[in-house]
């Protein structure tokens, strides 16, 4: 990674700061070197509260840490839709035949684990039945809470419910997959809140004698996703899951890793099911199941899950850059640049004004505005901020945003039709036509895209 | 509406379908008249599982009827998610300031009713605790469930809370809005399972003086949208709340309706609600939610709460058209065909094979599937199917999904270029030549989408 940042091992102080308390959990986690690892860890989880990608507040930026979904701000609901959006275009928009599906979060199974949804009030009904006993009440309470739904925990038996009706889709033809995306629960850890997790799931249903290239396949594919979009793709490795941690029903498993400051974490993992959990949804009747692939066989089950919101954090720990600079008055600086891939970055251009006759220039930035919103450029209308700011803090802020461009239009702008666009990456500043911003920037962006 | 079904009243014989459940609800539901009603849900629901908008079963179409979340199938799936993004866009993308925010969907609240998550490991926990008095298991059990989390019914108490940290990125003015869409939890009416409602919700903060006026605002502006994606816009209206229906926190509220064939039901629901709830979740403290509007007012909250779920329902209802047509033999037969907007049409575009070498015509077929892949319109590969279909049964089998186009690549394309374009809404069959084709797809979504 390119971080450049101030390196003085452990020489955090202790401070009421917001983020002090989330540190705590980056030490338990920190391989090493702990004290950088900190230090890297607090810049990052400062800027993202600060520049709107988390909600303030302890609890919350821990959340993101551990991989979990948390209150977003307006930046970080942006870049986890773009991410999301991503995903499902590399999955379903391959070649492949991949479609969509959407299952309720809840279920009443017959699991005796889990999440379950109890409502209050039928609760309060049975607690007010004073004829009943103790005894009577706790075995009415305890058949309510086994009876009531549980939570969801990803989308894998979902997607085997699903796969019957979807035969049909492919007149019985293998492989084909079927995915979904959504929050999950898992139960809590303590905190007495379950976690909720965006997860992105691929259910690939395979003949069995091409599973393992199939694991292969996806193995390879979803790598290379995560690497697009990276600024340092090295960050981001696969490896086999040991034996011993391997699920129950997997025959085999991969898992996708980012290593994040305090060590590696999972963003995605592949595991290779065989037939069982398939067969056992649809009560062992094979004929249901069986395929034309030569042999009449039940598929084999490939699952690909990913950690959308680790995903989040992870591309937010990859794309943070701190580069020493000199400011004008010839004085020692950091820049903090969050340079997110041109396609997940929330905002793609600011628009500001510089001087001039503000009122005019106000309608070239509306005009302007109203232009890049119907070419679905995601804008920052920086104009409409009433404080005054320099360009120079301007800049700052939105290099910590992850803004691709500032556009600055001026009095010059009104005679000319010329104006400034500022790159986030180069730092360079062009002059443009007013006339060809517009274009300018949905090329750059859709070539970002193809690369 | 334009259904020109067969309509002999009350002919529905006892049948062993698997919508005859569903149509008992509908029946209940119904206004007048009950049969011709009954008859259109019965052949659209019929359409819905047959064409993979919503998968098989009862319970599942009937949650649809009902406005509630289920299982949609591949098409159902995109349909809803086109119209998610419609949404999103509408509102973000407006001029008006709003920003997308992501809150938890579960939360540890003081609230005594409504739906709790509740780990089933926790109460066995308590329950193998043999050394306690069924009194004092109890006791355990109701603290248990006291403090476990609740899901939110609605995303308003989650931008509530964001209002503060969102007042920065507005610089203290008014208004702004905070939008969020996602699952909300309700609970059940006595089938057990909590019913799952997509929403899509807009908070808007403005100065009390104006409320009025930006109710009308949202009002208009949401009206506008919901009929401008539907066959027949007089279908959509909205009426003011009356005041007996008024939720406890608001002064006014306005529902837009669709009228289904069994009668009116609210897609989207806006209510004026004041400043009390934002007071009271911020324990009262004025000063940290006055805003810079001349007055130093704390300001007033109008919520936009749309069902997405009912939505999809909607513009399905809407856009299916039945018709009289001769075909080949001079038999009157009955053409259905679900006019969805281009916008929200799940399937774009077919791709199928005519006469000539099939090897080669399938080239050619990969091909242009994977430009209009790197174009984003979505492609059904009908050139895949394996089994012999006719051309007739193909446009009934589109025509029922709502595929805009069918695209035909014969023995004729091999040699001079030129396919055959079927239009879902002509009917016309075009000849255009293979360089042309992604284009004028492209180009004729986005004309739709900018009317």
């Amino acid at each position: 990674m390119l971080y450049c940042c101030v390196r003085n091992v452990c020489k955090l102080k202790p401070s009421p700061c917001r983020v002090t308390l989330a540190l705590q959990h980056t030490r338990r986690l920190c391989s090493a070197p702990p004290g950088e690892a900190v230090d890297q860890v607090r810049t990052l989880l400062e800027l993202c509260v600060d520049r709107h990608y988390v909600s303030p507040g302890q609890p919350n930026t821990e959340l993101l840490q551990r991989g979990m979904s948390c209150c977003y701000g307006p930046l970080g609901m942006e870049l986890r839709r773009n991410l999301l959006q991503q995903w499902w275009l590399s999955v379903t928009g391959s070649t492949q035949q991949v479609f969509g599906i959407n299952t309720l979060s809840s279920s009443k199974g017959t699991a005796t684990d889990g999440l379950r949804i109890v409502e209050s009030e039928q609760l309060k009904h049975i607690l007010e039945q004073k004829e009943l006993s103790n005894q009577q009440l706790l075995q009415k309470i305890q058949t309510l809470i086994q009876r009531s739904p549980s939570l969801r925990t990803g989308f894998l038996q979902g997607a085997l419910e699903q796969f019957v009706p979807s035969l049909e889709l492919v007149n019985r033809k293998l492989p084909f997959g079927l995915a979904e995306t959504g929050l999950c629960f898992q139960p809590s850890d303590g905190s007495g809140c379950p976690a909720e997790v965006t997860q992105a799931s691929l259910v690939w249903f395979c003949p069995p004698r091409t599973s393992s290239q199939w694991l292969d396949h996806w193995n390879r594919q979803r790598l290379k996703w995560w690497r697009k979009f990276a600024l340092s793709p090295s960050d981001f490795s696969s490896s086999d899951v040991p034996e011993e941690e391997l699920e129950e029903a997997a025959s085999r498993g991969v898992r996708i890793l980012y290593r994040f400051p305090w060590g590696q974490e999972p963003v995605e993992t592949l595991w290779s099911r065989g037939s069982t959990e398939l067969l056992h949804t649809h009560n062992g009747v094979r004929a249901k199941l069986q395929c034309r692939d030569g042999r009449k066989s039940v598929p084999h089950v490939i699952s690909v899950t990913g950690n959308m919101d680790r995903g989040v954090m992870a591309f937010l720990s990859n794309s943070l850059q701190q580069l020493k600079k000199e400011d004008s008055k010839k004085k020692m600086l950091q820049r903090k640049v969050l340079k997110l891939h041109p396609v997940l970055a929330p905002v793609k251009v600011a628009l500001d004004i510089g001087r001039g006759a503000t009122v005019e220039l106000r309608q070239v930035c509306d005009g302007l505005l109203q232009e890049f919103i119907e070419a679905k450029i995601s804008t920052w209308p920086g104009y409409l901020e009433t404080m005054p700011t320099s360009m120079e803090q301007l800049n700052t802020k939105y290099d910590e945003m992850g803004v691709l461009f500032t556009v600055v239009i001026n009095e010059n702008t009104l005679e000319s039709g010329l104006l400034l666009v500022r790159s986030r990456d180069t730092t360079i500043k062009e002059t443009k036509h007013i006339s060809e911003i517009k274009s300018f920037l949905s090329t750059y962006i859709s070539a970002a895209d193809n690369l």
